[in-house]
């Protein structure tokens, strides 16, 4: 493309409403353009990026078997019903009625309309696997759409929807597509991670998140130092420390905290660090009414239980780890009210010692191999020193209601863990037969008999993977794109283009020379000053940077530069081919 | 692909609620498939013609300099109110808010949003012409959707918007435009021919439908015999007969017509054919109130003028034509107060003769060249025959207001006219400055002034072009795709494939060896019966058919069949290769 013939937007302003620096790069580089909140125009440069992302995926959902569909963007809203989801999604879920009155939504995802799709036209089990993708547009209307691209209203995804006879065959499919994702990240030229994540209130088994590293990210990830383990910080495992609690070997004593009712300021007083203080997390969750009292009183009301959570102070309570245990279920923070009923104390001052059999105590892997520690004392302006386990109060329940930290040990058993943030790019998921079951989707089995299928669904976040691959690629001068998803591989510089005749002839027969070689290339043909030019070529991100000036030319050479090197160098002109066959990646 | 690994989902049934062939064939294909009333999902197959459909486009585009951009389906309002088509566009237009209350539409169409984007980033002339394009999802909120994807509410269209410094440049763009869709239809494989078209109320200059001719189409397209010329039937000048009107050599006389008030009954009454006999429109247009009398009088209201349009019986008054006529802008057919009003007569029996100077005679050119008519007495229950202009009535007005008919001269002089019915799948347009002046969107002119630019639109039906594709080429077994667009060019059917090592191993090679090749082959290895694997190849429409058996391979042949052939015939296996590369068109 000659830079005159396309629309080089770039600005020299970082714009103001802009936080992150994928959308002030994006916007400088005249990728995208806002046109509403959370809806931006991409422009040709922009778009650019987006069809090679698009491509790149295509082509390795068809290498994995998967079948190329489209549903449409708009989705009656009867489907949504159906699935119970019309209520559950909340007001993300952007509804709106056709001007007959009938109801509609404005897909932000189509679970619901794939399945319809398979109940309609899969009867066999001889027809599963099978595993249906599109790219497609989706609306979800954030409350505060923010960060450009990275959370749009409208945006692109590639969605993929598996179903499957049983869950094996489900868990081949899910691998297929774990591999399948990093090889689009890979060839994405992205540096990413696969974490194990939380399948939350989906209900499905099993779970990955694709995250790209980058220190914008909004999610915490924890990863070995040593081995491939990754996980977000809310779903590693916080393993017991590896040496066993020492023996007491000091008194309980009450110490006086007038003033002091958090964790720090304990220890402060006491001159101890955290590490040394238990911190009591007082939650409760409801006990189900069981079938016998039911049974005596129709009207019996569900009751409550209260529990104590214990953590070494500088830790953090996971609750979603919390509410899997046994009781926990739907479990919340006490009120000040619960707690001084259980206790008879205020918060700033409770402890796990002397609690009536009422109190359920509960100590993390961590806390519970602690001795010598100080909590509070259920007595206002009182904590306790030199308390130990199965001396002072009962052994605890144990378990692991932590998150990580940096410097624990992996709980894949190799290195310690180091925590860094990332982008959420791609996320693949056992659903099981959530929607399937909901929805009546069943093929004969072998037996003969009708079976619900079990589904799988996988997504990449398509506009936000480019904005991804930004975050992870800048400098202060702007964009440096990986060579594949590059808007052009090659910008073409050549100097003096408006008066010199034979520059001309020769940066046009160079850059013909480069595209029938197969290269994006860009020739930078405006009327601006040379400076101008390497600054835009800069901002826009071309990995690499050919300039031609009448010297070289006399030399039989060009000037290289890669888009990441601090000098450039000069390459003879016969060599130039072989060269970038080798510099650019394809 | 294997048949096995994608979802062939053809029926055997024609579904009762498909009226037209294309509609009927993409589901019994399963092409597409209904998720509710005017919204599809395109299956695997229908997904692969479209995305091929898709891809011709963009390389065309992309050769005639056009830049692709991409933007967002949902729509500010308040861009639409600017222009005053959010009025305008009626209930076609669907409005919906967001969780803020925020006014949408859902777009049907993006000059609005491309017009604001080039007034915020256009700004010299310098940067002109530039020509934006997408290949977007579209909504049309259609009263009765019908006829499949055809005229569905969700749809794809290729939409192109260009910008301009004059209408010089306007007109080479549209030129290249012209050009690029008579090479996108030419690849697409169809049979289509550009119609100058009427620019209606858009308000353009210039404009042509590119339509493709098959039975099922909604419009009626003039041709030339002998050149090139082709137009709406709407749109085509009628000529004046090539002979001059003959001299009167019949006395007028008064023929009794009781109850005969279509001009065929009186024909038929007087033993004459049609061609003897004038029919009279009554219509009335407004008279618009001058400026002198709304001096005198501000509360003048305008006035209106009685017209009759004089039309040799056969042929069809062309109301568009009229309406461009001086003082017949916005006029409506006559009352049958109107009627006696002006002619004290009742519809039926009218007619130029004798009428007052209060109403406006025009004759259409061939009504005009007519001598010894009959036309309407302007009393109940008679007619006059005999009639010549000039002797009973003054000459009329003469002006072209009728529709043409196949067998009239075509108006580029050249042979005489035919008429077809055709599929609009294109339409090119001189906007000129209609949305650039609402919108504000100028540039600095050569001389420094801003100076608003003028533009022009080009849209494809992506979705439609596909369905009129099988309009133009099907037969009784089912669809039959031109070579570039057919989902798979070649079927190849292995005989006894469940059953023969040998034919499993011979079939996967040359499946290898024609994929390797280029081919998009659709390999059969269904277990099925061969009636079954050949209905479904014709069904679906793949234009290549070879069939593997035992006794050709032992004969080194295969056998080939063209989707339009009667007969099959061998070749050599090892011809195969160059007479596939004779057959197969890319």
């Amino acid at each position: 493309m000659r830079a005159s013939q396309t629309l080089l937007a770039t600005l020299r302003e970082t714009p103001a409403d802009a936080e992150v620096i994928s959308h002030q790069l994006m916007l400088r580089a005249g990728m995208i353009r806002k046109l509403a909140s959370g809806l931006y125009n991409w422009l040709p440069l922009g778009n650019r990026v987006l069809k090679k992302v698009e491509r790149i995926i295509r082509e390795e959902m068809d290498r994995a078997g998967a079948l190329e569909v489209l549903m449409p963007v708009t989705q009656p809203i009867e489907l949504w019903e159906e699935t119970g989801r019309a209520v559950q999604y909340g007001p993300e879920l952007l509804r709106f009625s056709d001007r007959h009155g009938r109801p509609f939504v404005l897909g932000p995802t189509h679970e619901e309309v794939i399945t319809d799709l398979a109940r309609n036209e899969l009867q066999s089990y001889k027809q599963l696997p099978v595993n249906f993708y599109q790219v497609q547009t989706k609306f979800r209307d954030e409350i505060r759409p923010r960060f450009g691209v990275m959370r749009s209203r409208e945006f692109i995804m590639k969605d993929a929807y598996s179903f499957h006879i049983d869950h094996a065959s489900l868990e081949q499919t899910y691998q297929v597509m774990f591999d399948t994702y990093c090889r689009i990240f890979t060839r994405l030229g992205l540096n990413f991670r696969p974490v194990q994540a939380d399948t939350g209130s989906i209900g499905g088994t099993g779970s990955h998140e694709f995250h790209v590293l980058a220190d914008s990210g909004e999610d915490d990830i924890a990863f070995s130092d040593t081995s491939d383990y990754a996980a977000n910080v809310e779903m590693a495992e916080a393993l017991a420390p590896s040496q066993a609690r020492a023996a007491a070997s000091q008194a309980r004593q009450s110490v006086a905290t007038p003033t002091q009712t958090l964790c720090e300021e304990v220890a402060e007083l006491l001159g101890v660090t955290l590490t040394q203080v238990v911190k009591s997390v007082a939650v409760v969750a409801p006990v189900p009414v069981d079938a016998d009292t039911l049974k005596a009183n129709p009207k019996a009301l569900p009751g409550q239980r209260f529990f104590l959570l214990l953590l070494r102070a500088d830790h953090e309570l996971n609750e979603i780890k919390a509410s899997k245990l046994d009781g926990l279920k739907d479990m919340r923070l006490a009120t000040s009210e619960e707690i001084q009923a259980a206790l008879s104390c205020v918060p700033g001052f409770i402890g796990p010692v002397g609690v009536s059999a009422d109190v359920t105590v509960i100590a993390d892997r961590t806390a519970a191999a602690m001795s010598d520690f100080i909590c509070g004392a259920n007595r206002v302006g009182e904590h306790l020193s030199g308390v130990n386990f199965g001396r002072d109060l009962p052994e605890p329940i144990v378990a692991d209601i932590r998150n990580v930290v940096a410097g624990d040990p992996s709980p894949c058993g190799k290195g310690t863990l180091a925590i860094k943030r990332g982008i959420e790019v791609g996320h693949i998921f056992q659903l099981g037969q959530k929607y399937s079951a909901a929805l009546g989707a069943s093929v004969l089995g072998e037996g003969g008999k009708p079976q619900v299928m079990t589904m799988g669904c996988y997504g990449i976040g398509v506009t936000r993977a480019v904005a991804s691959a930004i975050e992870q690629n800048y400098d202060d001068k702007g964009i440096i794109w990986p060579d594949a998803i590059a808007p052009y591989q090659i910008a073409l510089v050549p100097m003096n283009w408006q008066k010199s005749q034979r520059i001309q002839t020769e940066a046009t027969a160079l850059y013909e020379q480069l595209k029938a070689a197969g290269y994006d290339v860009l020739l930078d043909d405006r009327n601006e000053r040379p400076g101008v030019k390497f600054s835009d070529m800069e901002l826009i991100g071309i990995p690499h940077r050919l300039v031609m000036g009448e010297k070289g030319l006399d030399a039989g050479t060009i000037e290289y530069k890669g888009r990441r090197d601090t000098e450039s160098r000069d390459i003879a002109l016969d060599e130039l081919m072989a060269f970038l066959g080798e510099s650019v990646k394809a």
